[in-house]
């Protein structure tokens, strides 16, 4: 199977189109799937008895609600989720998924991240999305620094926070997550990707869609929401 | 194990505090995850080879708006869905639905019911819901007379269209659908199922609002978004 990957251009427009009148979506629906589909990677990656506390970095932006989404899912997979969110940002749809969260009692932190990754079994990484440009600042430098140096195992939502959307790792930013998770197609930095398991999500992509923008919807199983990549499918 | 079964007005008000602010949910995040869930009981039951021609019968409210999203899901699940639609009512999120199975080139009907019926290898009931209460009108009176009649199997959504929420089967309308997908949890009505299957959908309910109410989340399997009841839990 060939992929193609997508450039930030593309993959912006893409999620525009879906968004757009002619497509339909909401942000909440697009997202909601998006979080479920990394819920299900962490699923089918990491056993919920072996790999229990699942702490999620979770961004300012869409990434950080795909992180958001994603918690609340995984607690009800039985995994103990919980949140690593310095910058919550004052927007109707962020405030939700975080009361959903807190509804499931989520611990919820702002701040000592170090001691929080020690006590953690996975960490999800949905800090920076495909729209990120620019340096990484802090609160969240000193948290993708980390991802470099520490040995738990790390799942990247849709791209590895910081990396170049189109060129991958940059001399600011080069860990390698064990996990990508894409979202709706590739983008090209996924090429850079060495970890063990590369899952497309996001299941909802119309035909029309993937033809007019030329990549291809690989084949899901069943009613997943995930399909895994093979690891050969690089540029 | 033994499932409370809920009545019309606790089924209302769980439903209203999970959006409400302090629940935190949006109807289109509730609506997708019911939807999918409905989606996957027809992928559990059906195979997509022998019963590909899913018509969804689509209501004027709530579980209209699920009979939408399960379509959507249901076609790329790789079934052959079209929707049987006569009243689309002018609200933004049902506008938005209909135009993302419109994005999948979905046939979509309004009228002629029983030649739609003829073609159709499984129908979806997502006519009436929870909140239905009084005599069945046209169009819909039609269509749920011929739940009665048809050979063909039906999937009801939450709750066999035009039942009673309480008391089940009425005077007016006794069909028995061969498949029930709860949502949330059984409402009353559900002890007078008699079908092959009857799966809960909607795995978002906090343990802290099922414990409120009393009533008790089964385990669910994995990632999945529906878990089958055992056919003994009757009140």
């Amino acid at each position: 199977m060939s992929l193609k990957y997508l450039s930030q251009k593309v993959a912006q427009t893409i999620d525009e189109e879906l968004m757009s009148a002619a497509g339909g979506f909401s942000v909440d629906q697009l997202m909601e799937l998006a979080g479920l589909s990394v819920a299900e990677a962490v699923q089918k990656t990491y056993d919920n008895k072996k790999y229990p506390r699942v702490l999620v970095c979770v961004g300012p932006g869409n990434n950080g609600g795909d992180g958001l989404v994603a918690a609340r899912h995984l607690f009800h997979f039985g995994f103990r989720p919980s949140l690593f969110y310095p910058k919550q940002p004052n927007k109707d749809l962020y405030k939700r998924l975080l009361t959903q969260c807190q509804q499931l009692q989520l611990p919820v932190h702002q701040d000592n991240w170090s001691t929080h990754v020690e006590q953690a079994d996975v960490l999800i990484d949905s800090v920076f999305g495909f729209s990120f440009q620019g340096e990484v600042r802090d609160p969240f430098k000193e948290v993708i620094q980390s991802f470099k140096t520490t040995s738990k195992p790390i799942v990247a939502v849709d791209i590895p926070s910081g990396w170049d959307v189109e060129q991958g790792p940059t001399e600011q930013v080069d860990y390698q997550p064990s996990v990508l998770v894409s979202l709706t197609a590739p983008k090209q930095c996924a090429a850079h990707f060495k970890g063990s398991h590369h899952f497309l999500g996001g299941r909802f992509v119309p035909p029309a869609l993937a033809q007019k923008f030329g990549f291809d919807v690989p084949a899901f199983k069943g009613a997943e929401q995930t399909v895994e990549l093979p690891r050969s499918s690089s540029l």
